[in-house]
């Protein structure tokens, strides 16, 4: 399969999630990027905070989501992609459905807490999702992570 | 049926959140509102405040979590009871769920955008969940918002 030049930008802006990730993996939490983009410009990126803000809330999706509705001025962000390095959760699907994003890409899959079993109908219907972008970058440095814990 | 403790204790509790609910209403907001107790005290309280901060994720659960995890100086909120005037959304029960609270109730259900039809999971396994206090007062106030906006 020819290398397209959306595969491309794709793994790009993954790649500054995975950054992301990686500046998580430094401080101690699970290690989770998130940016997003709109007009092929990073509007807003994010990681994991749970354990410093000893918030639950604090995933990386919902904090880029609330800095991009921020920046933008208002709540919707019909025209933004959202690049995350593993699948969304039900709670940060639900934001993502709320803000009306048109397109989200993530690297992992996370069958145990996943949207796509939990809640599959979570996203606007008119988003497009895909899947496997880096997915190995993305799974091994969660796998990095969970092998200090063990 | 005998008025239970736990029934006046539950109606106390909802009339607080309905009090946020009308806060809501007074800045233009969807009326919905919630406390988290603990130890039959509340520990936070909140309102929708999503058009104010032009933040999809500033749902009053939201906000009741984040607030009362901070008081608590740690994110599980294992022994506490929310309360919420309206059935939480997928976000909202993923957010519930993460933090694994120990009981849930809501006044009136959300058919629509409610978790119980689009993430029926969501909640930690061990949460106990009670639905309909005070329903009329809480699908009143959302039906008095929804009146001057047609």
């Amino acid at each position: 399969m020819p290398i397209t030049s959306q595969q491309q930008t794709d793994e790009h802006f993954m790649r500054m999630a995975l950054q992301e990730a990686n500046q998580a993996l430094a401080e101690g939490e699970i290690p989770i990027g998130a940016v997003v983009v709109a007009r092929g410009r990073i509007i807003a990126r994010a990681h994991n905070l749970t354990e410093t803000l000893h918030d639950v809330t604090a995933h990386a999706e919902m904090q880029a989501i609330t800095a991009a509705a921020n920046l933008l001025g208002g709540k919707y962000l019909t025209d933004c992609t959202l690049y995350v390095t593993v699948e969304p959760c039900v709670m940060c699907a639900g934001a993502i459905g709320w803000a009306q994003i048109k397109r989200v890409v993530y690297g992992a899959p996370d069958e145990k807490r996943g949207y796509a079993r939990l809640a599959p109908h979570a996203f606007h219907p008119k988003c497009n999702v895909l899947t496997g972008v880096l997915e190995a970058e993305c799974r091994d440095i969660m796998q990095q992570f969970f092998r200090t814990k063990r």
